[in-house]
């Protein structure tokens, strides 16, 4: 198998992984050197002081050899003991395996649910709160593009005097502010909106939790904080963490902060309203609440064919986005665009989706209306 | 902080990680794709096939994020239910990292203990390991260098009925037959022996294993075989795996069969021999018994001041290799010769070392005694 080194005419616009910048990938190259030595040690204290200025907080951050998953496993294991009542918000794909985590570990998991790309129902979750050590939700959720409410539900939570975990893996680009909002845990993972390849999650603990987590009983080694807690004091891991991912994930944070990250939180949400404004002059529905759409995922709805239509986009246009999850894999387009994504990729998006629903017979509109709608969108705002 | 791209005058002679060839670090520049897409599918397929012939198995291979201790996770946790009497060899901290997994997940862990430096005691084996429903063992054991009886320790196991779970994370360079010695679950990392960067684990199950994993009770999502068995058809993985270094991975089994198997053990055989040579015509005590030294890691044996000559290398000469672990932290020096290390670095590593030696006050023969006797090792087997 042929590398195609750091060059590709793919656009990627996939809800993770996302295109990443060269300069990210050519710091994989940095050779191999002691994990147990001062340069990882160095390197690891300059990317936790960049996570917890990225996210807001000045908790602790385990680095974690592992996906998001892995991540929210992670929080999961070291704050609930079996049988203790756990409430998860569910409303996506993602919030489901957010429940599959906490029942697998023995939780008394309690759904507050509500339908794919509405928001979470809050005065359910106040009546079934009550007696909850712990409230679980998605911020940003990849399967539909709905952002959220975690500010309120850290509230709720708080009031309960349940503690509130995060999934943040896909929703940086939004605004976010840990130890403001009053988040415990949040969980992230390189390969999202920080546009670095994927390998490596981390899991913010407010000392709140971390004082939890330390007196629950363990059941994992590999997730077992107490583990790493020991390592983090001298900056390391207590496993041999994938070096290569740090040192990416280091220049990513560095393009995020260089860019600053006021400027970055605006560009997504520019792109995103841009491409939104487009979906819909095609007379497409966005599928997730408009005053939760998100600034890194975009879903649009299809009554089927969904599938061909990102086949085409693929194949004729060079242009990778991703079907629904679950029940709405024919019925869904997802839009990724976070990361280094700018007006460009919006504007090719937009081209290779009005083509690809030309070609299948699904564009309603004149060819055209989208791309025009987004570059209006940008005139008024540049 | 600068990266320094594919160069450094460093030699890491650790075990683990090792130096990685600029081809296996470039691997990871290939630009980010879909991994739920056919490119992704036929690197998995590709990478599988490699790993099946380089253990020797017929046998599902499953990838996981994460270090060689998850991958060991992903074993225990998918094989042994709680209060299941599980058997550990353990004779070096690899082993008791081992215990420490089984005991977590709730096993009913019976320790079988030989000294750091000696082998498993067969006997005691056999007398402990009935009603056990596994036994799990290290097979390069990487704070010692011994490498341990795996064939008879699963014959051992397959005749009480229990199974034979071999973490392998640092043995590779050495012989291992899989399924021809019977082992039924083999752990391997990509950052040892096979020379890739570290952040992907690989779990090699037999079908017995992987038919009693099945029926197991999981109480782990991120370590659920049944998860990633429904990716695996499709040669995926359930959660986003670490791209980049599957890439680099599928590079560097590459160089190995370029070289070819036998020529890659037989290399590791002569490098750790003529080491070995070179460290005891300095007079210094090798600290694995003599049977069972491996070809992958040597620990030499130092009544303190370890850690200044592991010292003295690094920063005058610029050779890297580790001190002991746990009580032997300085009492011991352990060098790394797995991978790529040819005679070159072997004879480099014994000349820091001599100086050092001296440097430090320790040097009981004459200066260059243990390059002449390594030098007249490779002379006789070239």
């Amino acid at each position: 198998m042929n590398c195609e080194l750091m060059t590709t005419k793919e656009l990627i616009m996939l809800p993770g992984p996302v295109n990443v910048d060269h300069n990210v990938l050519l710091a994989m190259g940095t050779a191999m050197f002691n994990h147990r030595g001062p340069k990882f040690f160095r390197l690891y204290a300059e990317v936790k002081e960049k996570l917890r200025k990225l996210l807001n907080t000045k908790g602790e951050v385990y680095f974690i050899t592992g996906s998001g998953t892995a991540g929210n496993e992670f929080a999961a294991a070291n704050l609930v003991s079996p049988h203790e009542k756990v409430v998860v918000c569910s409303n996506g794909f993602f919030a489901e395996r957010l429940c599959d985590t906490y029942k697998l570990i023995g939780a008394q998991v309690v759904e507050v649910r509500s339908e794919w790309g509405k928001g979470i129902n809050l005065s359910e979750l106040k009546e079934k709160v009550e007696g909850a050590s712990l409230v679980a939700l998605v911020f940003n959720e990849t399967s539909t593009g709905v952002l959220n409410q975690v500010r309120n539900v850290a509230e709720i939570a708080h009031k309960a005097g349940a503690l509130c975990v995060v999934d943040n893996v896909s929703g940086i680009g939004n605004a976010y502010e840990m130890d403001p909002w009053g988040i415990d845990v949040t969980v992230i993972a390189t390969q999202k909106g920080i546009a670095a390849p994927p390998g490596m999650a981390f899991v913010a603990f407010s000392e709140k939790a971390r004082e939890k987590a330390l007196k629950t009983p363990k059941r994992s080694l590999y997730f077992n904080l107490e583990w790493y807690e020991k390592s983090a004091k001298e900056n390391s891991t207590p496993a041999t963490p994938a070096i290569s991912i740090v040192y990416a994930l280091n220049k990513a944070l560095d393009l995020i902060f260089d860019e600053g990250i006021e400027k970055f939180v605006k560009r997504h949400y520019l792109n995103a309203e841009a491409l939104r404004r487009g979906v819909e002059a095609l007379g497409l529905k966005l599928f997730a609440e408009k005053e939760l759409a998100s600034n890194t995922v975009t879903a649009i709805a299809l009554d089927g064919k969904a599938k061909d239509v990102v086949k085409t986009m693929d194949e004729k246009f060079g242009v990778v986005v991703a079907p629904g999850m679950g029940a709405y894999r024919d019925n869904m387009i997802r839009i990724g665009h976070m990361g280094r994504v700018d007006e460009k990729d919006i504007i090719s998006t937009l081209s290779a989706l009005e083509l690809s629903l030309k070609i299948n017979g699904l564009l309603k509109r004149p060819l055209g209306s989208g791309v025009n709608a987004a570059l209006e969108f940008y005139a008024q705002n540049s």
